[in-house]
């Protein structure tokens, strides 16, 4: 488990030649660091009498953001154990017409996890951004340089890991499904840039 | 030390309250990420006779990402220990001349000291990114998305630190030397910025 082992142990690994950890499960971890960044931007905030005004906002996005933290480093071991079988599945044999139907049907099952995955890595480092936004307008002025690395974790969370939705979708036979799962990914990425780089340039105009 | 630390343990200090881990922290976390995933591409390219011919600039490349992997998770460290001396120092008394003078002398050494260090990072990720860049040319074509996810986070990481640069060079008194180190690290990290978009552009167009 993710959460368990060393940075150490898995930074290491992810250097190696294994397969697993790679691109997803640090894209995962990217979206962690920026949940937890945000978390610590809100623990600033709360009980200060100063940001009274703001402490229910500020107690409801330490409890989401805990909960994003949570399932993003779940999606890192996530995204490691859906590809066992992916690979598997492209070992299957496919001489005869029964093989072929049946390799095509597990390989279609299988890239769909592995897209699905990546996806949600994408969408929830998007919510992360949505917290993180508030936070930079309400939170302690003192983090405010935290709030924008939290963005660009973020944004890098976002970023990598729908390259790995494009990678399983373009193998997809069912292509209606594979252009669906396309569009989402990129509408996430998209907004995911748009609103860290906004919430990043604010911080830097509070900075100066 | 963060590499003997857990995943876990890592993200929740970082969440809490604690001055350290903060964004510092993070950032070079997240350009140690970016190392170790440009080890990975490189590990799964040497020895292939498909790669042949670029066999020793990857086992040069191997090399000195592993260098530059251990000094950003140390330069995670390094963060968190100038931090407690430039807080010591923002408490030191300042009624008498002689006292705001010492105070002014030491509040500068350890505001140097604390601007150096994420100076650093940003340049060390953008020397990452340098990498990086030869890896998406020339690397294993199968891991092409992992030198994308590395342009990210490298990426993440420069443009991170680069406001701890501009925190403690703000409060400065030796605008000069203030002036200098905010040129160098925005060169950096604009530089980063720009390499890293060009090799995730590229890694996005290999994989549609």
């Amino acid at each position: 488990m993710t959460e368990k082992q060393t940075i150490g142990q898995w930074l290491d690994t992810l250097a190696s030649k294994a397969p697993v950890p790679g691109g997803g499960g640090a894209s995962a971890l990217a979206g962690a660091l920026a949940a937890a960044l945000g978390r610590m931007v809100a623990n600033l905030t709360v009980g200060k009498k100063r940001y009274a005004d703001v402490e229910q906002e500020m107690q409801a996005a330490l409890a989401v953001l805990a909960a994003l933290q949570e399932e993003l480093s779940g999606l890192a071991d996530e995204d490691a154990r859906v590809f066992a079988p992916l690979a598997a599945a492209y070992g299957l044999p496919s001489q005869t017409e029964e093989e072929k139907a049946r390799k095509d049907k597990v390989m279609e099952e299988n890239l769909l996890a592995a897209s699905l995955v990546p996806l949600k890595i994408t969408e929830r480092a998007l919510e992360v951004l949505r917290l993180l936004e508030g936070l930079e307008e309400k939170g302690s002025r003192m983090a405010v340089s935290d709030v924008g690395v939290g963005a660009q974790m973020a944004r890098a969370a976002a970023a990598g890991a729908v390259m790995n939705v494009y990678i399983n979708t373009k193998s997809m036979k069912n292509r209606e499904q594979a252009e669906l799962l396309n569009a989402r990914a990129e509408a996430a990425v998209r907004e995911s840039e748009h609103l860290a780089d906004r919430i990043y340039g604010r911080v830097l105009e509070k900075l100066r």
